[in-house]
């Protein structure tokens, strides 16, 4: 189904207003979703609403937070979200981060009790438009096993690392620590199409190409794909987005984080709570004045821009780059969304009593 | 050729006295060298001797440097290493965040103006060893070529991060962002072994297996391998080190880090001032009570080291096991140098007039 950008955004904002959200905490769960879609990266925008309103639905996503810092040092905090929605958590989260940057040049925030937060890459970017370097991570549904490992004991667990440039766009790093993410597998098998080697293997740790083997026990490997390849290092990378979102925070660790899909059950009694994230704002005259900052971040870019290519590429792609322009084709010729996406919707509003929008 | 732990150790610091190293900066040096062999990492230990030394011949490495802090606010500073050791810059800085962080509850350092520091896992376990979380990075000699480019714009960049747990050993991850680090290729070659595929490329960016290629022109891929495998993510972890260590600083970034090897001339008028390092130090307490953080990061490593293995492994790998097991047995049965490794040192302290201490 084709929409304007304003129609999908008005249109999702009113489900969750539907569903139990105040106006102004639809608005920023409907700018995230948007913002996914917009920069083209489907699997994290419109096909999530029916997760969300399942969770919802089962009690395990709380539509009025009393969000609440519940532990302060002069330049880190930590955030309780009451289980709301990770989006409206996580923005509660980030704006807090830079107020504090503004007086401690750097600051820090763990989050526990959250859920789902979309692409990671909206919360840095909130840094990098106050002159600010945005950190953002968090913790997932387990879905990635170890090295050596059959158990599903991490998630895709992304990183985002926002940098402010001056005449260049900023730099803007938004990535899974896996190879492939979960949201991805999904969209292959909506298409019917196998995935490639060395992303995913089967119950026993031997791969696999089927993109719904997570439903039959089988996980994402790290990024590195197996050890030859390095793939400890995606397992360092993910270890310390958890240990950095959960342990920090009091969050549901690795095996623990409750899953995002309300056909999954939480495990009873794990340690922490609900699902963690983490975040952190650094003013970039905390290391050199703002200008020359700028100056010396946009003779990085161009420097790597104008990179030497291999044959048939016209240009190296910055971080952001390949986001930045597919936001700008969307403001302009508008959004697809999947039939079956839409489908599912349909079904997921139609089960919550729920008039569509669309 | 076979040492005592002690022994090499002495050995290493009388060459850099004799190098014109004063005493405790040898001493430091000698630390960290040893660190990396007792550690198993000797891609990072007794082999870089010779580099050291030839940079210092050729004046490149300033054996007594004035290190100083250029730049400060509450929570960061900035570091300027006169050229000095990477060791030694390194050491000072992250004391110097240490120190910083006991009243500012985080402190993160830049630094320029520095050389190759050894193995990174070295200084956030000073972090740790303070109960702090340790953070620990640098960039690198170019030799990594971002995805479709044929061109060395980034190093092997590693990262280290070390969390502090209670009854359990610390988690330490110590990795380059690419799946194999040049020391290692270095080795291969010296064994004549060559390497797996989607490691390296040549210098028209077409797959190959020789561990030399680097010297024809050839680039190491970032984690990932291929775009079809997430190496735009191990590019990313790459450039996000790069901009945290030479941009934040004022060091040479990317094709600007003035190579590790003497025989490698710097590039001309390159923008930024030596190698950079970015350091950071979080005491634990800036999150929860030091006691509830250990004992709350103590149940996440006995969760990851329960795991469910694969057939034939028996239990699964915390990130800092191997090293820690390593560097008790070399404490135990001392220290094996390749002896190809050794008959370069002693030709490069020839070329220098030094006296072998071995």
């Amino acid at each position: 189904m084709n929409f304007t950008c304003l129609e999908l955004h008005k249109g999702v904002k009113k489900i969750f207003e539907s569903a139990g959200f105040n106006p102004g905490d639809s608005q920023i769960i409907a700018d995230v979703l948007l913002a996914a879609e917009k920069r083209g990266i489907p699997s994290h925008g419109i096909i999530r609403i029916k997760d969300y309103l399942g969770l919802l639905s089962k009690g395990r996503l709380n539509p009025t937070p009393l969000i609440s810092i519940v532990y302060e040092t002069p330049s880190t905090f930590v955030i309780d979200g009451d289980s709301g929605a990770g989006m409206v958590v996580a923005k509660f989260a980030m704006d807090k981060a830079i107020e504090k940057a503004r007086t401690s040049y750097t600051a820090w925030v763990a989050v526990r009790n959250s859920n789902h937060f979309g692409i990671s890459g909206y919360y840095s970017m909130m840094a990098a438009a106050n002159d600010m370097i945005g950190i953002s991570m968090t913790n997932a549904n387990p879905l990635v096993a170890p090295p050596f490992s059959t158990d599903r004991l991490l998630g895709t667990n992304p990183i985002a690392v926002a940098v402010p440039a001056g005449e260049e766009p900023d730099f803007v790093a938004d990535f899974a620590t896996t190879p492939i993410a979960r949201g991805k597998l999904e969209l292959y098998e909506k298409m019917n199409q196998k995935v490639a080697d060395m992303l995913v293997q089967d119950k026993y740790g031997k791969p696999s190409n089927d993109p719904a083997i997570l439903k039959d026990g089988g996980a994402i490997l790290p990024l590195g794909g197996d050890p030859e390849h390095g793939s400890h290092k995606g397992f360092c990378m993910s270890a310390i987005v958890d240990i950095f979102s959960a342990v920090f925070s009091g969050a549901g660790f690795g095996p623990f984080v409750p899953p995002q899909l309300a056909y999954l059950t939480p495990v009873k009694d794990a340690p922490g709570i609900g699902l963690g994230h983490f975040f952190g704002a650094m003013r970039i005259d905390a290391f050199q004045p703002a200008d020359e900052f700028k100056s010396y971040m946009d003779c990085w870019i161009k420097t790597f821009r104008k990179g030497k290519t291999i044959e048939g590429i016209d240009h190296l792609i910055i971080p952001g780059d390949p986001e930045r322009e597919k936001e700008q084709l969307s403001e302009k010729n508008g959004l697809t969304v999947n039939e079956k996406i839409m489908d599912e919707l349909f079904e997921s509003l139609n089960k919550m009593g729920i008039t569509s929008p669309f």
